[in-house]
């Protein structure tokens, strides 16, 4: 079976040529993040990646996470390849040296966790949670809070988890029911039960810190009333190890379609009748508003698995469409040729290779843009960045994630019938791309915040500013005055114009057909998406464009360059031209989706 | 857990009204397809898929087809289930009197089918296999091979198998090895190794017949030296019962995504050294002619399998986001809604259940179209009805498949995390999905054969004259002067002016640049689906306005033809409006997918 090489070449395009790789560096803070050191950490990632993770991808999809009273038995190789994991540093590698964490950009922090979920995700989810939870907890953890629970969060010894809905409640967080009851020593006794807690049980770490949204007795209703606590799986002892077991346990796990080897628990607090005991983090009653911190950086993770999940889609298509010998050619050929030489392989190969590339040109700038957000010393940059990480973070989350699970489908019909014995590999891809358009949000979902918090609330004004900057690098390769770049402006100029017009009748309708206005919704993530990462396709054949004008080559490598331009022109024809069928559905698409009488379906 | 009810309204519908039922009862040899047998039969056939087979379609995936010491055990309740499909007759529908069939039309044959794919697709592989068996036994065996084997493939009381491909060969059928040596009493002797054999060993019948591809020593190479036999599982005894076993195994049953129940044989044939004993069907060296008129018939049932998946999801959709309540209305509501309100959810809803309606009436059309292929009186007639079938196949092979695949993600996606859990069923609509895109040739090979053989090769005439019959709905559309019917007209006839183009430049530029114009077959396959589903919701609306203009209802539901008209709609705002954007595709995207040198994939 193919295995996973992490693509480094067009890694350090997108980190230097595309996100800037060398102004994040220049940040305070970022000191660390020279470029003999980042190449030092993707070479070393890309071994982990491809020697310890990927060699378990698929048996611990055939194994999977396994459930005995209680208790989680994770696939053969998991715990000694996350032992490995937290000796080699790999969960500190963005946390603040302060707690023990190495300081990196988020921006390069990406492109390894890029690695880790191509090379197997159900591994990935477990750091990927604790990094989450370090985030929360020094976001709004006490100074005690943190000096206990932080440092062995950061280094991975203990993980985390987060306990957000319930079996009534679904995506609608305001129907949780668990509650918190104070105690006279300040802590709470949880009692509830929450489903679908990733990692929530588990045989690989001394601890768990679960982070769990509950209701304290009185406070108000719905999203108002919801805070958040830190319960651990084991009280720490006086010296700070594991001790007593909390009164939480893990009553069952999920049969999943995919992820196989990340266990989805079903969590009970509070069983036994004493209740877990617990800390408010945070406010009372903010626990929702941090918990979106908290999700926000998650989705983008989210996003990052489709990306990755396509990356290895590709590889695996590209490999299986080499060797395959079967057909003749179209145009006439003496023997079987291999398929990659069928005009409709290439087709899909270059759907996979293109989208792949804008995705992650994508990501990666909006990871540089949150390390800006962060560390900018001047405010208005740093209110500047923010605001384009909050207006593209649904679509990373919803647009990599569609597109992974499109790819996916492409890399099991370039196989053919042996794409689909699951043997091949090629079904667990797909299998496990499907669920992330579901969690963190489905993709729906993604599309209202889109559409509501980030269109609709600023009347378009974000959005404007980031559509008169593309348009700009539509004249910017115009100008150029090259065949092949004028073939990428025309495509991208008339899908930035698809998006504008799709923009104005959301922004001015949303009031009169607030409806209507959402039934495009998710047709506009994907148009959003779509020109994004069009745009993202045009910056890079320019840059591969000035590369060749100068006579020079990207690491020395002759055809990267003209590859580039090619896969851009590819994205025009094929991806881009649906932008405006896309415009046309959600201007006109609102009243026919929502005339028909709810009880006639 | 939802289970399936016949939709059959909506069957009724599309058979009377754009299917022309009547018209095919009146046809020579059909006198039994009179109105209340045909009712009779569909009300009977709705309550074996309901009540006999849907209970097993979830307990058949989860055990699976067993194989053990060759032998194929079929999952609980799949023998018995069997049993009574033979029994009640259901096995011998569609076939002639002449040997026991019930002759009745594929129109009717193919709604009762589209029932039992819903309700149970592993299960209908079975008699679809049979059922093409007999097709072709009864077109090419001589009147020996016919007394002796059809009345028990009619009946169902013996199984058949389609044995093609072999692991060297895949797609490409001129590869395969297995060869057939003459014997001195007329028969063959076969060694060899088939790959991929559905049912080819199971224990639900007494008997299975294999029709086998094999050449004969001394053939000539390639496509030209392939035969067909006939192998049975056991050599028929003096009394035509089931005698003594042949040279033929079953080595291994394939490890699937989906469709558990349904055994993928790998097959032995003269393991033994003695070789399997067979019997030439048709003449010497016309095999794969003989083939791929099974395969057609075989494609059809595929699309059907298609959009039969495609309306249990989106039952199963419509159940859960009915039942679910989540989450307040965007417009504002005092407590949760039930999810089938919110706009994006209808909207998934509408894409699920407008498309299903498309590929019904569309697929229906065509199963119409192959009655009055083979019993019009009028060659002319019957030549006009063949054509129409052979462009339409792989249309209907390729874009309900297609569809459906994109239908079961939906279904998937509006039950959210809950899909994701095998025990909603909804991971099995999936994963049994994803096979049709591939088996009886993948979607690429069904848009070659279409832009080759059905477009390319009579200058574009076939389908030039199917979109001047399109036009002309559009005409009426517009004539009748409702706005209802003019909102569908003017998205049609551009989307209809849209496959023109792209069908202009495919026949102009296929003798220049073959290779570029089969880069846009697929997104061609498409475009045609989407353009011929479309038609048919504008027939179905015109129809539907008819109704409404004469005061009259659809079997008194008064909601049915308005119903008829919103969906029309929706799928004129949210289906033809991709159109344009595929055109531009085909047209302008042949250069930029072939250019990259194959090195640098």
């Amino acid at each position: 079976m193919h295995s996973y090489a992490a693509p480094l070449r067009d890694m350090r395009f997108v980190l230097k040529e595309l996100a800037g790789l060398e102004q994040i560096a220049r940040l305070p803070g970022y000191a660390d993040a020279s470029p003999g050191i980042v190449d030092a950490v993707l070479e070393e990632a890309a071994r982990f990646a491809s020697q310890v993770l990927a060699p378990l991808n698929a048996s611990g999809d055939r194994a999977g996470a396994r459930w005995a009273d209680g208790q989680v038995h994770m696939p053969p190789g998991f715990r000694e390849a996350y032992r490995q994991f937290v000796d080699n540093g790999w969960a500190s590698l963005s946390a603040h040296p302060e707690y023990g964490g190495q300081g990196l950009p988020l921006l390069v922090a990406a492109a390894v966790q890029e690695m880790w979920k191509s090379a197997n995700l159900s591994f990935s989810l477990c750091p990927m949670l604790t990094t989450g939870a370090a985030d929360t907890l020094a976001l709004v953890g006490s100074a005690e809070q943190k000096a206990q629970f932080l440092p062995r969060l950061v280094s991975g010894e203990w993980t985390g988890t987060m306990n957000l809905t319930e079996a009534q409640a679904g995506s609608d967080l305001a129907a949780i029911r668990t509650r918190a009851e104070p105690q006279t020593d300040g802590s709470y006794r949880l009692f509830g039960q929450k489903i679908f807690i990733t990692y929530g049980e588990h045989d690989m770490a001394a601890n768990t810190l679960h982070l769990v949204l509950a209701r304290i007795p009185g406070a108000p209703e719905g999203v108002k009333g919801i805070s958040l606590f830190l319960v651990p799986k084991f009280m720490p002892a006086a010296d700070g190890t594991p001790g007593e077991r909390n009164d939480v346990v893990c009553a069952s796990i999920e049969h999943k379609l995919g992820i196989h080897a990340s266990p989805t628990c079903v969590m009970l607090y509070g069983e036994s009748g004493r209740g877990a005991t617990g800390w408010l983090l945070g406010e009372a009653n903010q626990g929702l508003a941090t918990m979106f911190v908290m999700m926000n950086a998650a989705r983008f993770a989210v996003g990052l698995e489709g990306l990755a999940l396509a990356e290895r889609a590709s590889q695996k298509a590209v490999a299986y469409a080499r060797n395959r010998v079967q057909g003749r050619a179209v145009e006439g050929s003496a023997a079987p040729v291999p398929i990659l030489h069928h005009p409709d392989v290439r087709r899909m190969l270059m759907l996979m290779r293109s989208q792949t590339e804008a995705m992650r040109s994508l990501a990666y700038t909006v990871a540089a843009a949150q390390d800006a957000a962060t560390h900018e010393s001047d405010p208005a940059e740093r209110e500047r960045s923010a605001a384009f990480v909050d207006l593209l973070t649904p679509v990373i989350k919803g647009w990599c994630t569609e597109t992974a699970n499109e790819i996916a489908g492409l890399c099991m019909q370039v196989h053919g019938g042996a794409g689909y014995i699951e043997e091949t590999g090629v079904a667990q891809l797909l299998r496990d791309a499907r669920i992330t358009t579901i969690y963190e949000g489905t993709t729906g979902i993604q599309a209202n915040d889109l559409v509501g918090r980030k269109v609709v609330k600023d009347g378009g004004a974000a959005l404007l500013g980031l559509m008169h900057v593309m348009q700009q690098t539509c004249v910017t390769l115009e100008e150029h005055g090259s065949d092949d770049l004028a073939h990428i402006a025309k495509p991208l100029s008339r899908a930035i114009d698809a998006l504008a017009q799709a923009a104005e009748y959301i922004v001015n309708h949303s009031g009169s057909d607030v409806r209507g206005v959402m039934v495009g919704a998710v047709p506009f993530l994907r148009l959003f998406g779509i020109v994004a990462g069009g745009w993202m396709m045009a910056r890079a054949a320019l840059v591969a464009r000035q590369y060749i004008d100068a006579n020079c080559a990207f690491e020395d490598d002759a055809g990267f360059c003209p590859a580039k331009i090619i896969t851009a022109r590819f994205y025009a024809d094929h991806v881009l031209s649906t932008a405006m069928g896309l415009a046309r559905t959600i201007v006109n698409g609102g009243d026919s989706a929502l005339e028909l009488d709810e009880a006639r379906f």
